[in-house]
């Protein structure tokens, strides 16, 4: 295959994929719109989603714009040293027009998500009326709009910043420079994710602690005036928030195998580099296909539905690999290469996708033991219900680490055997990496399920308070639980992805310092500055965590004061003789999410900045030689992603499942002493303090922390060079 | 000094020391012991406590007689192996009786310790009817005898065995020999501090859920069973644990530091390995002076009184590290050294210990604003309760890991200027090991300290039972209240010496590597073996912990049964018409918790074992290197380290702010709009769920994540040259 024409076609797909989210986008807006009283709540929920978006992405964009002066200042400062002069020409201007695009596509991708999203909710609602197979269709398709869109903008980023950088003449120094886009993609997504995820929970908490537990009135009631900020909130955090997190993951390892492909351009030539595109640009066709497949009976779990469309998405996206491996990845003849064992490293990847996907359904689902554990801990009371899910959570880290794992050691293995006669170290990170790729084909078809999530549950909102007949919300309440499935299955393959592309991202790291410095360079844990290094990333995890954790709090604590003020000066609203003030209260969330977002999201960017500069320096006086900052920078990296993986899970697993033994109690198939224990119950109650407590774990902080765990990788790939003395 | 003399003074002080506890055991014994009723509830302690340990001796005489064949048979087989060979004579019966003696002095001092808390709590209650001074005396000279008898065996164990095995002329060789006996004390603390932890708090939760919240009768009321099983868990747990958990501390940070001594031979001699002995001895006479001088006025606050002592034996402590290292590290003329920027490490050591104890107090204390950001989060229910400590403990991790980092940085730093000629690597770890050295100057009065604790709460216990007046209540509580403050105390030092020692192990096991191969072992985390290894031994403190915590919930599940039972086929005991069977509870709490430490114990010890060997062969077949077991398993403990210091960090400062935070709330100090929230209030309820949660968190799972700590340490020193192919 003539390698010239592998970015038009990338290019080619990535414009087709969004011309076909707009056809989704039209065919979903287009559909009926439901009776006024839908209308109404879902016009006051879109408002509160735009209003929050447009005055958060004003925040980010200044916070971006001192951030990409900061980046030019480095880099211009520096633009004599001889590290950065060998970057090539205009690195400093590249890098950060790089990273203003990348912060400019990531909120562009999540704005259309969200636009979307909030406009499918109503249209669900008014089809769930008609009918359960239409409902789901619509609300996947509207997740779908998110799902191409992202994908496809981080393409058409990458591969234009590739060509438009001259990188097919160019390609060692060019990679280097688009990784800005990486960094702009991951700072947006941080503050996005973090915004959004403070803004869901602290309205959710909010409006429960004074709606349920203070005036007694149920979830979703009209009279709560919190009420639309809660499903406002579902949208920015799972919508914007998710399509930004995973906007930036697709970024960050096109760029990161981009740059581990120009160790291979002998083998390959540009091929190599070219590689990550083509594959991802195939899974987008497969995503495209498996979402039309879509349907369900009307009498069928709409989850199966979702499954056909999983598996026929995964069969394409395979096949499209294998057909990019063989476009791309073929030996010049000069160097032996084993096709076979390359398409193997990236069915590894494609069988980690399932097994996170199946894992995270076990420790979450109540089908299974640990989630009944935990209801069953219910029966003694709060106390235990948390103990037993915190134990829970801890105990659920276990086989997803053994997964990885072996998913590594055999990705490395199949990469060495691809590649007998090359460098061992080379040729099994590129296994490595194949398999990163492999498990990212399906991302889109993943995205479209979990931006599924907001959308039912919405419209689950939606048809509550607009009062409909029972068998209505019982076809929203089944779209409903399958979107809970959906989004705990997203952030487990967000987890399966973050920790396989960490040493992907890492490995680019060491080659950019190679290519730098031309020296290798270790990082030796032995070294006090690199055991200092990784032992302030991994607390950086942890001070992290509480701060996002913290956040939630505060920000609920206005939610609630302000209800009570309604309560008190409105009394007609508890009688239902006079209107609560929705947007008050959306106003209020906002500024309170994103005046807290700005503590965790500037300790997150400015901790590896500060050892990198501190270790530069500090390290090299130490006698640890001139790669010290960056060897700090590394550990910092390497010990943070894997404490960050271990407690997202904890966090994200654990809320599942506390979420989800509430559930099973609601579900009145929970007995003591063979008496059905429902709601209102002593265990019900007690089971209601665990699922509040995994609110902010499993929907802010968990989150928020695959962000940061790519944040650190792209931040120490933008300033690499700058740390070495 | 001549070097020759300085083991005898070593053992000599020992001695004095043991004799010294003797005469502390024969004064707290010969105290009066109150009247019937109250010698009839300590009797039935002390004989649980006492049952307790036997059969769980009896369990872990097993487990370390299969321990020590296994060790035995691994060196046996092995001998021929070239790497195994040159470690010397007679090296497979030397490390298996040095983990044998290890195990058995581990096992004395926690059954000494034991023997006289459960003895001094009867004294301090009969002492504190008549003053509070002398109740403070007898309370913490029966702690002593547990902290002096703690060290001074742990200094005959190590002394005898150095000069037993011919360390004196042999000096090459003896230390990596010994290393067992810092094993076989891991090994029985390991399962000492577990089944102590379960123990304690499946009491404590068992009876609480029974008694309190299904009974509805008050906290050590005589009428629930499970009361006697509850004050038995404080001395299992807190006495006996802690007690084994700090001795294996000082067994292996002596054994690490005499391994780094060696490799400064040409330097100081003998003495550089003798050193870490002779400074920990006059450790030793500091803590008795200490203990001694402890006393407090009647109207005084306790804490007082125990401050003064402590600050006596840290200036008498800081006095004999100077002269430690004024008479054995002293320059023998062809090497220019330092001692001033030595003795400055060592005060580095001294701060620590100070920064940590500060900084634990202002986490979980109610002076301070994080417990109370607890209690006010109570206000709105247990769910925001718990959301608040969790991001309490999580914030919390952030300022011990500057301390340490800057700590550690300092020392090395020290290390070199003081060693100016010398390579600068050892140089600056022999400054770590110096800080080390200085930090654990005072551990005997730490010691001394903890187990006041229990002592305390025992005491105050059975004036609670027997009913005394209301004004020696107020005595022993006041006693109570000072107790918890040093149990917090201790652990922030636990933690922190076990961060400074870890790194000190650590290099004492690369020490160990380059002696057996010659070649300087890096642990490059870049390589696959090492990545997956630190992935593994972080998930592997995780599980470990959840193993706990759910060990904690299954053993309370049976008291709870067996206090039920007693309270159905005999209502007389609710009436106070029939006494309830204490033992029977005690005896199904020690089956229960005998049962539960075994899967956490096998857990930690076989894990490193595993990935040792698993990695000495696939790594090499990976191509890299016959050293990839060596390193792997140097990552697991690395990494693992940094994740337990965390999550140690979190669950006993966490646990100790949720304790406190209800304790505040008790105290009449908490307001609401201006008026007094207590007991019975519904803030009051929501902090007695997060007192409930911290309990397997602080008492269980915490502590064991110190031994556990600790054990990767040692059992990788054993085991290391058998990982390198």
């Amino acid at each position: 295959m003539d390698v010239q024409i592998v970015l038009p076609i990338v290019l080619g797909i990535s414009v087709v994929a969004l011309i076909v989210a707009a056809v989704l986008a039209r065919e979903v807006l287009s559909a009926p719109t439901g009776n006024a009283d839908m209308q109404r709540i879902s016009d006051a929920i879109r408002q509160g989603a735009e209003a929050f978006l447009s005055r958060q992405y004003r925040t980010i964009a200044v916070l971006s714009v001192l951030a990409a002066a900061a980046i030019f200042g480095f880099y211009a400062w520096n633009a004599e040293v001889p590290n950065i002069k060998q970057m090539g020409a205009g690195t400093a201007w590249k890098v950060t027009i790089s990273f203003l695009v990348g912060a400019l596509c990531s909120a562009i991708a999540g704005y259309i998500g969200m636009f979307v999203a909030v406009r499918a909710n109503l249209r669900t609602a008014q089809a769930a009326t008609m009918s359960l197979n239409r409902a789901l269709q619509i609300a996947l398709r509207g997740g779908a709009v998110s799902g191409l869109s992202v994908v496809s903008m981080s393409l058409l980023g990458v591969g234009g910043l590739f060509y438009l950088f001259g990188g097919m003449q160019d390609y060692q120094h060019v990679p280097l420079q688009i990784v800005g886009f990486g960094f702009g993609a991951s700072f947006v997504a941080l503050f996005a994710q973090l915004g959004g995820g403070i803004y869901t929970k602290a309205a959710d908490v909010g409006a429960d602690l004074v709606g349920k537990v203070e005036a007694g009135i149920p979830e979703d009631d009209p009279r709560n005036p919190a009420v639309i900020a809660d499903l406002v909130g579902d949208n920015v955090g799972d919508c914007a928030g998710r399509g930004a997190d995973l906007f930036e993951s697709t970024a960050a390892e096109n760029v990161g195998a981009m740059i581990l492909g120009i160790a291979l351009f002998p083998v390959f030539g540009l091929g190599g580099i070219l590689f990550p595109l083509l594959a991802r640009a195939f899974g987008l066709i497969a995503t495209i296909v498996g979402v039309y497949m879509v349907s369900c009976r009307e009498d069928e779990d709409p989850m199966n539905g979702l499954n056909r469309g999983y598996l026929v998405t995964t069969i394409l996206a395979m096949c499209g690999f294998v057909a990019a491996v063989k476009l791309l990845l073929a030996s010049p003849g000069t160097i032996e290469v084993h096709n076979g064992y390359l398409i193997m490293a990236g069915f590894v990847g494609i069988l980690t996708a399932y097994a996170f996907v199946w894992i995270t359904q076990y420790y979450t689902e109540y089908k299974y033991r640990p989630v009944r554990e935990i209801a069953e801990a219910s029966k003694t009371g709060p106390a235990t219900n948390i103990i037993s899910g915190f134990a829970v959570g801890l105990e659920c880290t276990g086989p997803p680490i053994l997964v990885i794992s072996t998913a590594l050691l055999a990705a490395y293995w199949f990469g060495r055997l691809a590649l007998p006669t090359m460098d061992p170290m080379s040729a099994g990170l590129y296994g490595t990496a194949i398999a990163t790729m492999g498990m990212l084909a399906p991302c889109a078809y993943i995205l479209a399920m979990d931006t599924f999530g907001p959308i039912t549950d919405n419209a689950g909102g939606i048809i509550e308070m607009s009062k409909q007949p029972e068998e209505i919300r019982h076809k929203t309440d089944r779209l409903d639980a399958v979107g809970n499935t959906t989004k705990a299955l997203t952030k487990g393959y967000a987890i399966g992805s973050a920790a396989l592309a960490a040493f992907l991202l890492f490995s680019a790291y060491l080659d950019e310092i190679h290519k730098i410095t031309g020296s290798h360079m270790g990082v030796d844990i032995t070294k006090m500055p690199v055991f200092v290094g990784g032992l302030l990333g991994a607390t950086l995890v942890f001070v992290f965590s509480a701060l996002a954790i913290k956040a939630v709090g505060q920000a609920a604590q206005v939610v609630i004061q302000e209800v009570r003020r309604q309560f008190k000066e409105k009394p007609g609203i508890m009688q239902g003789t006079d209107q609560p003030d929705y947007a008050a209260c959306v106003d209020i969330v906002t500024r309170g999410a994103l005046k807290q977002m700005i503590a965790p999201g500037l300790l997150a960017v400015l901790t590896p900045v500060a050892v990198g500069f501190a270790f530069k320096y500090l390290g090299a006086a130490m006698g640890f030689g001139n790669q010290s900052g960056a060897e700090a920078v590394a550990a910092l990296l390497m010990v943070g992603t894997i404490a960050g993986i271990l407690l997202a899970t904890v966090l994200n697993n654990g809320g599942g499942a506390w979420d989800n033994a509430k559930k099973y109690i609601e579900s009145g198939a929970f007995t003591v002493d063979g008496k059905v224990v429902g709601k209102k119950s002593e265990a019900h109650k007690a089971a209601v303090v665990g699922d509040t407590v995994g609110d902010p774990f499993k929907d802010t902080a968990g989150p928020s922390l695959h962000v940061l765990i790519k944040l650190l990788s792209t931040i120490t790939l933008v300033l690499a060079p700058l740390f070495i003395l």
